[in-house]
């Protein structure tokens, strides 16, 4: 691309897409152009707190325009596979929200549309671009710590989302458990093979009531031999934990939670600190930002896309595996599934 | 028991027997009357340097002494059923260590013995008595934590054991996992009900030979509807890696590693520390005294025994369930094996 | 003032002018309209590069720009009182970077001016806006720690500055001790009486060759009975070390180094982490943007100004009476300097 | 010494004289003979806990034993010069309890009999055996943070003794200051050359009421340039405070206070672990076992002594030029002192 500048249209104005907007519209490579969300009631006042003029209820407008170089595509995951479709017919970039669909076959066969249209389409895997998790992925990819034996993820929200969520969500492993299987094999360097669930409603009986899951121990086996365990919960009363350790031949790596102050206070009671940094907005702050830039890059100087409509599709598969091995109480091979084209 | 001290036999002066000697010799309750060991070359010069004035390499002259209160268990896990029950039927009180044996039906039908018997039997988890295990073993019985929903537990040694010791070790599950097993439902408060097992051999090509593993992820699930995770290592260059990790409704507790000091030095290449301490012997000296003291504190004032011939056998049934999933590659249920009696 | 927004000039266009700069130029309650520089061959490349679009090398362009509300002094020091007296005059709100000046009697006759005025007079004593500073702040204001009875703060820098800079900084007290002055007196809710120093020159000698030192104990006296003690290096290798300690009566608040990640390391050689932030940009980002809003807070809706010129005097009279004790060799009281009017 | 076993009294059973005993009781390398005190109505029934078999209420009988080897002075301050220089005539080896004297003539003095009479001297600075501080020395001494520019010690007791011990303590500078004093130079690796104290009273009245002190900032001045600075306080609610570091040319070596366990409990309040240990008896426990072999071994096999008389004396020293400061206001010189021979 010649461009020097990128003209971008934002689809969803939900909690997500603001916030890609707040980081877009002072970002000196874009012009935020547009913003579209079918609720229109709340939305130009929120686009004119942010000096965005133009707004739509109708995505397809951004599509329509030449001028938009790029979409995010912030929207309810059922509707992600036609416009990913139609904006690369557009001959649009694509930035979308994951997970692609809730179907691997769907998300594969929208992934053939824009490898077949040529633009970028970057999955929503902010936690690659979280300056922690990028310097272990350096650190391990440089050989630190040798050949990666044991990948140990821990992921706890704060709080469980509402009802009108979970039920809309894809469950756990779709919704929540899916950044961790994106960050397994991201930090791994291999591909899961094998998944086997230990799954259960401990916090709240409205996940059981809507056939979802609220505390997780997933173990899985990768391609190169390594094994990996990861823990949810939707709810950890002390804050979002968020720590991953990768254990290797030479020795280990691990990322350690975010606190907002390094303030200690000792008193007759003990020492305290405290608890971690709230939620996904303040402790992946700085991904957000981050993963526009690479965005933006590879558009711009065409640099690898960090995270690809593959990754996404990956990810999926496991989640996939992931509810099978719940429901059937056993392990799954990944390879029993309809291979990836 | 009306005496105010007890006199005491060690049955094998290998490593751990030695170890208890150094402890027992000084003890003020205890008097250390004798040691046997098949190999008598060495011992003799030994007992003598820690002041021990009489040896035998036949274990019966402790059993048939009237003076001897009670035996340390220390020879090799496959005389440990029959040595116990002589012991018990000779009146004898045994500090035994684990496990008791590699069958659980041996160990069960022993048992048997010692409950006819009336002896005390205490079995050599000594992780339970180690403090940084027991304050958080407090805390979660205190409430802490409100109800337990996941364990997880890190235990990977620093270098494996020589083949000859793997050979006769009874495999990863039952010579090193099994601490770990009795860990988790010690620090859960409920006993395991499935097993499933991630094992695999990444170390050294000398475990697969030998029928064994080096790595592994074991799940599991808990009867008060908890899951779990213990991850193991033959070799952590690092070093002795043994952390654990209980969350639960209200909050989390955990334990992290030991280190020789609390140094640490910051240079133009980062912040350094030393590793943790070495091995078992350094990390858990604590523990093998207290656990000696236990032992003498039920006998003498009848105080509860921390961990008695039942947790040894919870714990072998958790091996032998690890074993046959990793043989299967799939969920194991305890419940499908023989009832405990 | 019934305005919503401001415009804003900033007069001084070097390294902290530059980060200002960026910090106006998208905030939402602010017209960055102007930048003034005495070298003024990259001054509006770097302008445009920002969308600043009015750029002179005349700072009095600014004061008697009507439509200009505020501005940041970011000159060199010596050029400050008369800045301050000028723009007072024409009624402009001021934000200047510390210290006022290197004579307090200078200082406090432009202080009068500003007062006479009625314009708000902001210092940069940027460190009180650091989250870090200001929780510790606000626990030791709640009685967390009960009565304070020591404050340690360690402030150390990466590397040293050039000669250049060292013989224009007004020596090591005025220009760098000074913000550690002013968090002593701040966190100890009480003022300096008075001040011994330990100084030497022990990493470079052109610091002794312009009279000036690079290490430093600085042991002080509150009017509340408190002791403190601040400790400088010019030079720690291992980066930007920033610690403060209030110890009380009824504990200790502590306040850390900040990481750039949290990645721990461990090998055969050790456990590792990076180095502290590089230097102060990096270190107090945040707190850069939070004294801006609270200058505009100010301004805007009245509240509280957070540091304003009696702050500023009182840590170039620390200063002051530091330099006094270095080079007499004894403790020097403050009030037996000319007293504040 | 051609012996291979130490034969020892302790003169003194307070409490550290009752600990040492319980360090010596099972030394393989010392049969302890006899312990004297004056109060001898509990004596008896405490040494026979112990199994030490014979007591007296006259120290004589010890120095007259021509089965003793060496002697523990654990009897208070104001009679330690008379017995070491009765026991350096009687040809004992010496440990005495620090300081030697509360006057640095009669310490010198007595430093003179021990000199002329050609026997063993070890000071109970304990502190220099602690596994923590131990490592900080030798990395140091190794070169590993260059050149020491700045040594910083934190030392702050739990709770303030009782008014008769303050009485009798010879004031903080003398009974608590002098151990950091010790550590000061060794770590420093150089003799301190200046003392200037801000000291007060801020916890409890009977220390002013007995013209001590019980909160302080002492800053230092070393013989190779660098500079250093101890804070003390009688009263940290959250326990024993005991930390230094030591900044050098290429790096800083930090000791942080020791935990009773690893354990961290994290609520909906924050992240929480326990105090530090609590005072000097589970803080330096493992020290006191260390100085004993130390003191052994310079007997037995002609090891270098580790702290010696003239450490005891610099100790002194210091002690007195703080006293002097405090009084004075000014910073003292110590070589306007009697210089020591």
């Amino acid at each position: 691309m010649s461009k020097s500048r990128l003209t971008i249209g934002i689809i969803g104005a939900g909690r997500i897409g603001k916030l890609h907007a707040q980081n877009l519209v002072h970002h000196p490579d874009v012009n935020l152009k547009i913003v579209s969300d079918i609720q229109s009631d709340t939305l130009d006042d929120w686009a004119a707190s942010l000096g965005i003029t133009k707004t739509t209820n109708d995505y397809r407008k951004l599509l329509e325009d030449d001028e938009i170089d790029a979409v995010f595509i912030c929207s309810p995951t059922n509707t992600h596979t036609s416009i990913i479709k139609e904006a690369a017919r557009a001959k649009k970039h694509i930035f979308c929200e994951k997970p692609i669909s809730f179907s691997v076959e769907d998300s594969e066969e929208t992934l053939q549309v824009v490898s077949e249209e040529g633009v970028v389409l970057q999955v929503g895997f902010n936690r690659r671009f979280d300056p922690n998790f990028k310097k272990a992925f350096e650190l391990i990819q440089g050989g630190t710590i040798g050949t990666p034996h044991i990948v140990k993820i821990t992921s706890r929200d704060p709080e469980p989302p509402s009802e009108q969520y979970i039920r809309s969500s894809g469950g756990m492993f779709m919704d929540m458990s899916i950044h961790d299987f994106d960050m397994a094999r991201y930090l791994c360097g291999s591909e899961v093979t094998e998944v086997f669930v230990n799954g259960v409603s401990l916090i709240d009986p409205v996940f059981a009531e809507n056939g979802d899951i609220d505390t997780a121990i997933i173990s899985l086996k990768f391609e190169n031999g390594a094994v990996g365990v990861i823990d949810n919960s939707r709810k950890a009363v002390y804050g979002y934990d968020q720590r991953v350790e990768v254990f290797g031949s030479n020795g280990s790596v691990t990322v350690q939670n975010d606190y907002p102050t390094t303030v200690e206070v000792s008193t007759e009671t003990g020492v305290h600190r405290d608890k971690p940094k709230y939620f996904f907005l303040e402790r992946y702050k700085d991904s957000y930002v981050e993963e526009i830039n690479s965005f933006i890059g590879t558009i711009l100087h065409k640099r690898n896309i960090i995270c690809d409509g593959r990754d996404g599709l990956h990810a999926e598969r496991i989640a996939r595996a992931a509810r099978e091995s719940f429901e059937t109480g056993q392990a799954v091979k990944l390879d029993t599934m309809v291979p990836l084209k």
